[in-house]
């Protein structure tokens, strides 16, 4: 499926505006505000000749000059197959239904007539019950305020609010979207056809999907995934597993959940990475974009005091990693800068105060990165008691400091990860903890903050590098 | 046994000061930071008549005048029986050693000379290889910075680091402690004398536990847990059930760790309720300062619009929690204020706009509050967005109202938690929610900001209190 005139429309019809601000008038503003350059009409009868939005209202479809290559159609539910079916005669390739009250409300007869309309006259549908499609580059958007910087994830989600929330997000976590598709009920184009197209699309080096249900061909879903998984990551979040969660996306999309067990089993059959929600989504997508694969599953847990490795080796190992110990080598390398007094260097490994100087932290990783049994890093900070470090070590750029000499320690093929932990939530800890974190990702080292997160994720990496590999074997 | 003496002491003696800011002498800055008016005697022959933080020093033990009821020993491991026996003999009733050096470095011989020079000499040892006690009431600190404000939770914990963060981080999150005492190594005084200290101390109405391992008496444990649960809750994070986990304890404080079935099932048993981290370990004690215990298992999850209604849905089953649907009354009485366009009254419940009403809410809240099904609610916001919601409402103090309302509707008997999910993770938002989040607790109200934390804190609550009436059944 070539969605390319779907993504990047050179013209776009918007059927049902008016001078409320919701529905029509609603893409309207987003366009607008993410400065489309493209042809834009509004449809309205009522409006002929006056202006929306700063653009001209045609009285009807045949009014509207020239090609167009998107329709976005927020008329009531009722009306949508026989605009549908206007549009696809117009020879409008693609027809987005933001309109909702179909399948999600019980009128899964009114979503196969609007499926039909569409389908039989020559176009697709994207819908309905869907914000459609953002693309940065194209200046398009389903929302106002988001970024117009173009990224390399791609995305496809049955939840309009969550795709608006990871378009928002990302930019503050370091990644930008090549094109994100709010897909709704999937009456017509679904996940499927997503994943494929961004599969080959060379903008997209990461791939992301929110799914509730898969709608049609899952014997397709497999074949698929294998064939994307192999060239670039596919991180998909299932929602809808409990009963509860069931009922929430039949009324949401209107569709039925699957089967954890399932799921768990297609992931591991596929590469595909399987999280499950919103932060675990965003923070696998960082990592992917900004992180080596590990070779193995073997984690050092860098601490100094403060009695976070106990914590954060559970939390590694109840995950499937591990926290091997240090060879003696390493162990004797590190004990000639660390001193022996209330440090462990057999891992985890607490430098005690020692490991507070930057230096000694950048020592500390470089003599682990020989490290056979060790794979990736985390490393435990407070950035609250950094202006207490700066005093202790006399180096007033303390921060700055740390983030360099780590940046140009880490080994080029082991991930590092901080784990942040604050003693208190202050406004002024929470501040501190946020620009020594943009600091760090600027010179590409992710932080989790959760240690149980942390783990989670360093093994995703782990397993999608271990099934790459076995592809290749 | 009787640890008021060593929580509450009169006069202490400081073995070990000397003119560096470590050992000793950290503990003569703990106790001046605090504003401890009791007598403090730094021993130390070299530095006999000078002054230490502005404490005169003692030459010998022999100088010290009248009563002491607790010292705190900071010299070289080797030297600690010794010392002990001296300090047990002069009538000196407790001894918390603060040197390492004993069985997590090898050294269990050294210990036993310890815990025999102490407790044969008939005094008690705490320790060694801890921070020892602070209690805001009696001003003694194991750290500067502490509060000074008295509270209510007791705790015991085998991490010195552990012990300093919670008593620094509970104050932030709206709790303040009775007594915490960080044990180490446990030669002598252990976990259960601190458990039944607190189960038995009037000041105490939560107690928390950091264990590393239980050092001698476990079949003591569960009759002790028991006794305690059915008037107070106890939260235990067990540490150290990771292979690595093991040897971090084993090397952090010399003992070994068990299994997690056991831990499990001890905690059925006990009605003690277990948590696996940091933030488990603050979210509960929270919570149970805070929040009633819930009936069923049966959670409303108020959503307005944002697709979070499926995770959170999802993240209350996987924990053994249900999203039960709305009786037919109860939709109703929604519909009567709640729009039927792009809602779901059934449960999840989405709101939609309309649910961003401050009011709308809170009369959403006192309907659901007569559903028998539901025992506790999960209201999801968005902070960052506040400034915009006031404008749609034309209410310019959105935030407080929205805060006052729901206080208000909020049933007595059913807890209410809030997540507070972000946007983006800017400084401002960062910010604009921790003041959201102090303004709720200032009314009672908890929130945890992550779904799958959210729902474990409830399925505790849930649990505890199924433990209580299945005790009284």
């Amino acid at each position: 499926m070539d969605l390319d005139r779907f993504f990047s429309p050179r013209a776009i019809v918007v059927v049902g505006a008016n001078e409320t601000p919701y529905g029509g008038s609603f893409f309207l503003r987003n366009l607008k505000d993410a400065g489309y350059e493209g042809g834009v009409y509004p449809v309205n009868p009522r409006l002929a000749g006056k202006t929306l939005v700063g653009w001209r209202v045609y009285g009807s479809l045949d009014d509207v000059p020239g090609e167009v290559d998107l329709a976005i159609v927020a008329v009531p539910a009722r009306a949508t197959p026989t605009v549908a079916a206007e549009l696809a005669k117009r020879g409008v390739p693609f027809v987005h239904v933001f309109s909702s009250g179909f399948s999600e409300a019980g009128r899964a007869d009114l979503e196969e007539d609007l499926r039909r309309a569409t389908v039989d006259n020559g176009a697709r549908l994207v819908g309905p019950n869907c914000l459609g499609g953002y693309n940065p580059r194209a200046r398009t958007a389903f929302s106002t305020g988001l970024s117009t910087v173009s990224g390399d994830v791609g995305v496809v989600s049955q939840s309009g609010g969550l795709a608006v929330r990871l378009a928002l997000n990302g930019p503050s976590r370091g990644f930008h979207f090549s094109k994100i598709a709010s897909v709704g009920n999937q009456a017509d184009l679904d996940l499927l056809d997503f994943l494929a197209y961004f599969g080959e699309d060379h903008e997209t080096r990461i791939v992301a999907a929110y799914v509730e249900n898969v709608k049609r061909d899952g014997d397709k879903l497999v074949p698929l995934l294998k064939a994307i998984t192999t060239r670039k990551p596919v991180v998909i979040w299932k929602a809808g597993f409990s009963e509860g969660g069931k009922q929430a996306v039949a009324s949401h999309t209107g569709g039925l959940a699957g089967d954890l067990r399932l799921w768990r089993a297609m992931a591991r059959q596929t590469g595909a990475i399987l999280v499950e929600g919103f932060q675990s989504l965003v923070e696998t997508i960082q990592a992917l974009k900004y992180l080596p694969l590990p070779e193995t599953r073997g984690v050092a847990v860098l601490t100094a005091g403060g009695g976070m490795s106990v914590e954060l080796t559970d939390a590694c190992e109840r995950n499937g990693l591990a926290v091997p110990r240090v060879s003696e080598e390493g162990q004797e390398a590190l004990g000639e800068f660390v001193p022996d007094v209330n440090t462990n260097l057999k891992n985890p490994l607490d430098l005690g105060a020692a490991g507070l100087d930057p230096t000694t932290q950048a020592r500390a990783i470089r003599v682990l990165a020989s490290e056979p049994a060790i794979s990736s890093f985390v490393v435990v900070k407070d950035p609250e008691r950094f202006g207490q470090h700066a005093r202790s070590f006399g180096v007033p750029d303390y921060e700055d400091r740390l983030v360099e000499e780590v940046a140009a320690a880490k080994p080029p093929d082991k991930p590092v990860v901080f784990c942040n932990v604050l003693l208190t939530e202050t406004e002024q800890a929470l501040v501190a903890r946020a620009r020594f974190e943009a600091k760090l990702l600027r010179r590409g080292i992710v932080s989790i903050d959760d240690a149980d997160a942390a783990a989670r994720c360093l093994r995703r990496l782990w397993e999608y590098g271990r099934y790459l590999s076995s592809t290749r074997a």
